[in-house]
Formats: structure tokens, sequence, C-alpha cells
């Protein structure tokens, strides 16, 4: 297939500062509004985080998936924590290739490779596998080359100053 | 005010990377969420850009101004645009000290200083002069240093690979 016909894109937004899930988040109600139907997978379970962005996916009728949800724990010798990121996983390659979704928002999954959850072959398998419609959204930080390498579009979001710095909270409604 | 104390914040994206203001409309959904009056102030006006954001936007209950919105031309010897931005950062300015406010977006400011539109000192006495419960978020490539000075948070949004690049053009319910 030629450069601009591609049916669909894998954007990338990495590095160690803020605005990386902001931006999916963004896409997704870039998305929403083009009546596209969009899914998350959220790849780490986050307390107070993301419960804003929950909220308003759940009001524009955006399915939203959490690292763990519908997970039946069975006894391996895993961690646990390993265990439901792997399954989050299973569930988001399912998505991919399921041809159901315009976009998928993959928040958070850097981390599952480099936590060594699941392995990154495993990933742009999955990644290049998806239905040729759906557009993919990854987050979170240092992002694997070949991730790197076969997203359409990556960017880094580099801290220049941060309000943390100052000892300044993560604040509700700006944060989380 | 001691740190961790300041009522309110100001963050600020730039760089030439995606995400910008997509990271700015994430952060709106996420005050929206919790119940914030959020208003934004777009500075440029992008035909068939910010279509999807603003009819997020509408359907949130957000305001949201664009520039030349309620704008009356008198002929004067200043540029139809120069004058346009002046107005749309005077409705910003009024927004700003209000205190009607828990977030304000201006999306895309950056420009209206780059252009000389408005002088950044005025900028950064609006920023300062604010309703102490408003919160800020500044989007647009080269932020001058005098608005990174007031910034709480700044985020570079830097270009690691962009899908144009490769020749593939921007995509409806992705970039806009």
């Amino acid at each position: 297939m030629g450069a601009g016909r591609v049916p669909s894109l894998v954007l990338v937004n990495t590095g160690h500062g803020k605005g990386k899930s902001s931006a999916a988040f963004g896409v997704m109600g870039r998305a929403w509004a083009r009546g596209w139907k969009v899914g998350v997978v959220q790849f780490v379970k986050g307390g107070k985080w993301k419960v804003g962005e929950r909220k308003l996916a759940d009001h524009l009728g955006i399915e939203w998936q959490t690292l763990g949800d519908g997970f039946t724990w069975e006894s391996t010798d895993l961690d646990e924590t390993a265990a439901k990121g792997r399954h989050a996983w299973e569930v988001a390659r399912v998505k991919l290739a399921s041809g159901d979704y315009d976009m998928l928002i993959l928040d958070e999954l850097t981390y599952a490779v480099t936590y060594g959850w699941v392995p990154v072959d495993e990933v742009v398998a999955g990644v290049m596998q998806r239905a040729p419609k759906t557009n993919v959204v990854i987050t979170g930080r240092d992002a694997a080359p070949e991730l790197i390498e076969i997203a359409d579009t990556v960017t880094e979001m580099r801290v220049v100053k941060h309000a943390y710095e100052r000892g300044i909270k993560a604040r509700k409604g700006i944060e989380y």
C-alpha cells in the first residue's frame, strides 16, 4: 500500500513529560466527535488516576477496560500483576484483530513491555496484525525501539519544567 | 504563598511535535469530569481543525470562543487578523480576571505573541493577574521564555517521527 493510502495509523506518545495520556484522551474525544467506535485498554490500574478520563469515556459511550477487569485469578507461579498485564494484552490483541474499532487507545501499554509482562515481539505482531481500519494510540514512557519502528507518528513529551519540582502536589481536575 | 499551596496552576504545552492541543483537550475532559467550569479561547481559527474538539466541548457544555467570534470589524490601519487576535486576547484577559472559571484553555495563544498581535508582557500580566482559582493551559509552538518563566509545568512535545514525513496526510478523527 502506497504512502498516503494506509487505512489506519499507529501513534505513540512517549517520553517522561506530561501529556502522553492526556493527548491520547484528546484524540479519543476527537474520534468520538467523528462518530468513531473507540475502545480504551488501560494497562496500569491507577487508583485515583484516570478517574476523570473514565468518567468522560463512560459519558461518551466509549468502551473502557482496565487492567484486571474481567480477570479470574488462577493460581500459577506468575506474579498476579504480570498475569493481569498479560490478560490485558490478550484483551487488547483480540480487540485489535476484531475489526470492531475505528480506534483503540492502549494506555500505558509500554509498561507491560518494560515490566516484562508481554514480549515486545508479541505487541508488534498484535499491532501489525490488527484490522486494517483500526487506528492505534499507544502511550507510556520508554517505548521500545520496536514499537517506535512500527509507529507512523511518535511524539516524545519532554519535561521542560514541572510543578512537582517546586513541591506542588498533583491536582485533581488537572492531573487526575 | 508557599509551595504546595498555590490555588491554581499554569500549564504550557509547546514544541513542534503533536499533542499540544490534544493534551489540553484531554485535560479539559478531566476538568469537566470533576465538575469544573471550563472555558476555551482558540487563537488560531482553523477551518477543519478543532472541529471535533469543539463538538466535544459543545456536547459537554464547555464554553468555546474562537478567534474572531463576536468581533465587529472597524476600519483601522491594523491588519484584520492582528486585530482579531488582539480581540481574542482581550476576551481571554477578561475571562482570566473574572473568577468565573476553574480552567481556561488558551489554545495556540503562543502564536498571538509570535505574530506580534499581543506583547508578551501583556500576556504575562494577564495570566499573573488572573483570578486565583483559575487554572490556565496554554498551547502552541515556540512559547516565549517569559511564558515558560511564569508557568508551573511546561512540556515540550518533540517530533520523534511523523506520518507526514512518509507522505501520509492528516486524518479526520485523529488530527482534526
